[in-house]
């Protein structure tokens, strides 16, 4: 197996560059250009994700679980420091009680799988104590911050890892409405707390996801300094419409991005509990200074 | 194209089980089985991951980087909100300024593409203002940490989609060492701020570097709780052996992880000014509630 493989170079699969046109079409709904690249596996699996919350009742396959988490553990890690455990729960029982912490959602207990992925300060304060070291180090905002990333790239690999071996995926981040509640659950150490959840199984075809459109590229990249004309009013125009059309084909309740976005954090309350993880995180045993 | 494809049921590569066996030898270097689960394109590029510091001095192919960041605007992100931004940085005299900024790393230089990766609540105060709504929910914590989850799912995407281009990376912490300097040279607006860089190019095949040994799967996959017997201090020296190992064949310092990982977080000056990020949080905008 060569270093860095072009898997594109080697694949038989449909001509590249307009397959890759279709796969940019349908996540931006509108068009962009693949330039000199052709579509591999890996952007196919990648650009076609869609977020699934029905599942069939049929476990993983043996071995799935270990292979998602290698590829985890795959992910970049700050200074190597691994700063991130992730907890397996399949005991329905126990995935029904998760649920209620989490807003109610059903697919965490309709998914034969879920992961509760933990932002883990207390690995490296045990070894800090076994090398007889301070760890003071851990008790600030940054050392969090390193955490969460180190979580968050962890996630997003198991999540395409998934995605190839057939299964769907839905991230839960109601996870932190109750976080002490969630703790006590999962019997989690100090200084860990469950930064999101992640529904796993393989997905129901009859009640299937489609693709979520997105902002359209120059409201989010931006070359060599930060474009301040953006959000372009007509760009969120757009994507407004593009959504718009999304969710008549989903079958959803139409609203503008606009409108559901501005919603969401227009008020404390909006944040469901969340508004008091500052706090919550004390308790924890975070410092966070 | 179907839904979720399994890619490698399709695959006309390598005997999927030995293939795969070999995969996760190089990630642990000890045995851990595939279980059902056969090697595939997706599972290939995610396992083989490893962090580049070398580089060619050859730009991307036309069209790498938006389908690199459309790979990354296809992460799933918390409520549809998009609380990211990314700053692609080709100008080498800007990338020099910026990597004086982070530790003075050489390849932010040597690298023909830098990408800073923005947590960014300033486009959804924006889009507040202009629906006339109020942005509260904004001013704490919990949307903070929103925030640098969106740009980490989409970062990470955006690595195993160049992995799969044959470009290699190598993200860069440091960024927030002084993350006013770098929010000046970029113009962020307020309540933006950069949470890592991203080093691109195609990696120099004469200073290739090797896939990292990690942790034992027991040490961060717990099964329905947190195991409090982890880390096993079994787990420990055999993970500080295979990453002796590893530094021996990259020529590195010898060195364990748990003496290396202990001082990174031992005391406040080993973060490298990282220590004032909750006050730099709010020089830069985030009320952080």
């Amino acid at each position: 197996m060569g270093f860095v493989k072009a898997v594109g170079a080697d694949s038989s699969a449909s001509s590249g560059d307009e397959s890759l046109r279709e796969l940019l079409q349908a996540r931006y709904r509108q068009e962009q250009a693949p330039g000199e690249i052709r579509a591999n596996a890996v952007l196919e699996t990648i650009l076609s994700h869609r977020t699934v919350r029905a599942y069939l009742q049929r476990p993983l396959a043996v071995g799935a679980l270990e292979t998602i988490v290698a590829a985890a553990q795959s992910a970049p890690s700050s200074s190597n420091l691994q700063a991130w455990s992730v907890v397996a729960v399949e005991d329905r029982a126990r995935r029904e009680r998760l649920s209620v912490f989490a807003g109610a959602q059903s697919h965490i207990v309709e998914a034969p799988l879920f992961l509760v992925w933990l932002a883990d300060l207390s690995r490296l304060r045990v070894i800090a104590d076994a090398e007889g070291r301070t760890a003071n180090g851990l008790d600030y905002l940054e050392s969090f911050l390193v955490a969460v990333v180190d979580a968050a790239l962890a996630a997003q690999n198991a999540v395409v890892a998934a995605e190839s071996l057939g299964l769907g995926s839905c991230y839960i981040g109601a996870i932190r409405n109750r976080p002490e509640e969630v703790a006590a659950e999962l019997d989690l150490p100090p200084e860990t707390i469950a930064v999101f959840g992640l529904t796993l199984g393989y997905p129901d075809p009859e009640r299937p996801a489609d693709v979520k459109p997105r902002l359209s590229q120059p409201v989010v990249l931006h070359r060599e300094r930060y474009d301040r004309a953006q959000p372009a009013e007509e760009a969120l125009d757009r994507y407004n419409r593009a959504l718009r059309d999304f969710q008549a084909e989903q079958k959803l309740a139409p609203a503008d991005w606009t409108d559901q976005a501005s919603a969401r954090i227009a008020t404390t309350e909006a944040l469901k509990g969340r508004h008091l993880l500052n706090e919550t995180l004390r308790t924890l045993g975070f410092a966070l200074k």
